[in-house]
């Protein structure tokens, strides 16, 4: 039984302390893995698979609208979303910090189980492992995800092409502003929620209503502009966005402009990108509107052929470079 | 370029920065992510699969036969191998520590590819994190593997059944040992390696020569004794071990004897338990002998009915309960 309040090294060495913090903390709330006890889980898959990992460090565990375990398994269901992808199986591995509050893991781990069931997805298997005081920050987590993608499905960064629609599924960068404003200390008139989401229903929608969807990428960490900078150097096209067509909410262009940061820059966790034919853009856009998590869709910009690049044109109609940037925005924001 | 010679904040920004760490440091060595460039992978699978995770933190990252790297590779490869599993995708989380030696990462990341090769997978997703100096210890690395499982093998250390023998691929104690004396600075008349190696191949011959095996498990953190533990938990049977049958190479008993550890506790990374039927057990031993990573395999024991526990023969012939041990023995050994 875990009688200890905080985590011990001996949490983590294989031991009656680790089996008991195994069943106690993480079976309980995750299931067991299957077959139960083993190493390694098992399951049956056939066809396309899509396989994606993320590492989570989130300063602090706990914010506005989630916290690390929540974002864990958002970030990874949200990278096989990209692929199109419906998730069918996860795998977390935890590094803890001597001393960690075993409530506060238990809380992230019941966050965790929270979000999976929401997505129609398990962490079948897992691992832990605890590293003395002074040598971690409270809790890392990796994610680890399966996803089965669907017949006829091929979605990649590579394929965007000139005359192609871009959309995004809603306002950017309340997660970065969230976890920046309870880290820092900062308050704002209005409190900043992190958008944190799992996207794979979204997603389905929007594929059922536009098969012409041929891009798909979840602006994370460096957000939408280091998200486009990838796909337009991977697709070795232009990619002009309108700055005045991009969700900003007020609060966050507020934290923005008084930190001196810029939202197109900002990390998001519920938010996704789709490049799509002009031909379904409109029926893209309904399916995304049409979504709990896509409810302030926008048409943010165009494909066009030319230098791999993002070209932002402002609010006073002039143009600008959109690059990726150099030198640390927000560290440990996911 | 990366001309940096430590990591920055800014390699895990999502920026330019982070984008050269992975272009120079990462892909070059480990190859392309399949599609290059996208936030998951894309593989095809069909039938039974295996998928297991485990977060690395051994302490020191460089240690006589290994390094972390490998050893990231080597966990999980044989975490699949307890099911049998031929492995057919890792993937690779890193939390790099603000201020680590860029040459020291390429050397782990040049370990991991070459031991990937040598257990004939790759690496084909990962991610990169950093953290503030002292927010972990120079580099973690969380590994997860997918693998798959041939028609007709159903490994699960709940398959154990009384007769059958119990035995193992060679001596105790050698990797738990090799990083306790580099990380303490302890000296012994010869130095002892970690045993550090991918199993994949040794289980393939070992299953084709004696498909009566019904359970493989590999000693790691907690060692033998606990791994036959959480057997005999899960079969509900009585292992029987004899002390004298297993393998401890000279050095480890000595420096265990100087440290007042039990081998039989201490960590492996390159050794596998198997049970096998009777009538195979003979032809098991020499599939395990046959191959280079099992040339010290013993019979160790066998199982019989009984209560779940695990029972040591001792050389004087008298028994005693070999328990799951409470307490730490040897922390970030792993």
């Amino acid at each position: 039984m875990v009688s200890e309040e905080r985590i011990l090294l001996s949490h983590g060495d294989g031991g009656q302390r680790m089996a008991d913090l195994i069943a106690e903390v993480f079976v309980s709330r995750l299931g067991p893995s299957d077959p139960p006890g083993d190493d390694a889980a098992q399951l049956e898959a056939a066809g396309r698979l899509a396989f994606t990992t993320d590492a989570f460090v989130v300063d602090p565990i706990f914010f506005p609208g989630g916290d690390i375990g929540k974002l864990a398994v958002c970030g990874t269901v949200n990278d096989l979303a990209t692929t199109g992808a419906v998730p069918i199986a996860l795998s977390a591995s935890f590094v803890l910090e001597e001393g960690l509050l075993i409530s506060d893991l238990e809380r992230i781990v019941d966050s965790m189980a929270a979000t999976a069931a929401e997505a129609g997805v398990r962490v079948i298997t897992g691992d832990t492992k605890v590293v003395p005081r002074g040598k971690a920050d409270k809790v890392y987590v990796s994610t680890t995800g399966i996803g089965r993608i669907a017949e006829g499905v091929a979605l990649s960064g590579a394929n965007a092409r000139p005359g192609e629609v871009v959309l995004l599924s809603g306002a950017v960068g309340d997660h970065g502003l969230a976890v920046l404003s309870r880290r820092e200390g900062l308050e704002f008139a209005s409190e900043i929620v992190s958008d944190c989401a799992p996207l794979a229903g979204m997603v389905q929608a929007l594929l059922a209503a536009a098969p012409g969807v041929h891009v798909l990428r979840d602006p994370t960490r460096g957000g939408l502009a280091s998200a486009l900078n990838e796909i337009a150097r991977q697709s070795e096209v232009t990619i002009e966005v309108d700055e005045t067509a991009v969700p900003v909410h007020a609060g966050v262009a507020a934290a923005c402009e008084l930190l001196g940061l810029d939202p197109l820059y900002a990390a998001n966790e519920g938010k996704m990108i789709a490049l799509v034919s002009p031909e379904q853009a409109e029926a893209a856009l309904v399916a995304l509107r049409g979504h709990p998590l896509g409810l302030e869709a926008a048409m943010i910009g165009k494909v066009e052929s030319g230098a791999s690049r993002v070209l932002l044109r402002t609010a006073l109609g002039s143009h600008r470079i959109l690059d990726r940037h150099v030198g640390e925005q927000m560290p440990r924001i996911c």
